[in-house]
């Protein structure tokens, strides 16, 4: 190595640390915040396109491991097996009798078409899914509809707002006085 | 107070700390082991009554909290409404779509009789409840029954010998193939 190599190295070594600080830094600045704008938009999409009309209102996670409350059977022309569960807040209301449900109440309602076992002749089970059913309680937000929001979702998409609209007049008729929810717990 | 009265109080001071410590120390040894008596008592007169025949298969603590595996309808005589629920090894088996299920599965069906509701013309609802039915998998202890053991409970007494020697002879004629379970995972 002549000395006029050994020079050259010396000029060039901190351009070489100086550039990867600036890849560093820019990395630094730039992943979280590209991550974050990436993050808000998936969830304002899910929030679009996975939320019903009128009231806002997603499948919430996990709801197939709540506890079930009663299983149902819909005669013709809907056919359906159901069952009702609910989350920590629902179970507890139920258990104690207490109503109004309190809010953050959230019932789940499955629903499958009825299928004569084909190994049992006497039994009739599920086929496939149909919609799930949510209510959510919110006194402020839904006091309109008797402090309930609606969600009608097939294959984790929610029904159209026709569909919604008929939510409420339905439960209001009926059982405005058990806070229109048509579900007891079984015993 | 007399010279007298004050030698008295102190011939009998003594006495009643020796006569106090004597009941604690009584106390403190023989309650644990009445406790533990009464306990050991109560828990074998519950094995005893509360097993099923054959088995010894008990009611397992909090099968209502557990998961739904699915919902069903069995038609008349029974006339029933029917939810199956598991434990957290029956859930990962059934997700999973593992067969034979690993010991320590536990399968409950819970049944009612069924209901026309007093809200929905077309709707059925549970009843009274009827039975509950419980499958235990240990491969070895049930060895001689495909690794299941059975419980049948009425009003959470389990119902005659002669009852459950009916259980896993269905089982193996209908459902061998699928590790003699009837129920399969509701989509």
């Amino acid at each position: 190595m002549t000395s006029t190599e050994t020079e050259e190295k010396r000029s060039s070594f901190p351009t070489v640390i100086v550039l990867a600080a600036i890849v560093i830094v820019v990395l630094l600045t730039c992943v979280p915040y590209l991550v974050t704008v990436a993050l808000a938009e998936e969830a304002a999409e899910r929030a679009t396109t996975d939320a019903s009309p009128i009231f806002g209102v997603t499948l919430p996670p996990g709801y197939k491991q709540w506890e079930l409350i009663a299983p149902a059977e819909e005669a013709a022309p809907l056919d359906e097996l159901r069952a009702v569960v609910g989350n920590q807040t629902a179970i507890d209301a139920y258990q104690a009798g207490k109503l109004p449900f309190p809010d953050g109440t959230i019932l789940v309602k499955r629903a499958w078409k009825r299928k004569q076992s084909s190994d049992f002749a006497s039994a009739t089970v599920p086929g496939a899914a149909t919609t799930v059913q949510v209510m959510v309680k919110d006194s402020q937000k839904y006091a309109a509809t008797g402090g309930w929001g609606f969600g009608r979702f097939i294959n984790g998409k929610p029904v159209d707002e026709a569909q919604h609209r008929t939510c409420f007049a339905c439960h209001e008729a009926r059982v405005k006085n058990r806070d229109y929810v048509f579900t007891r717990l079984a015993p």
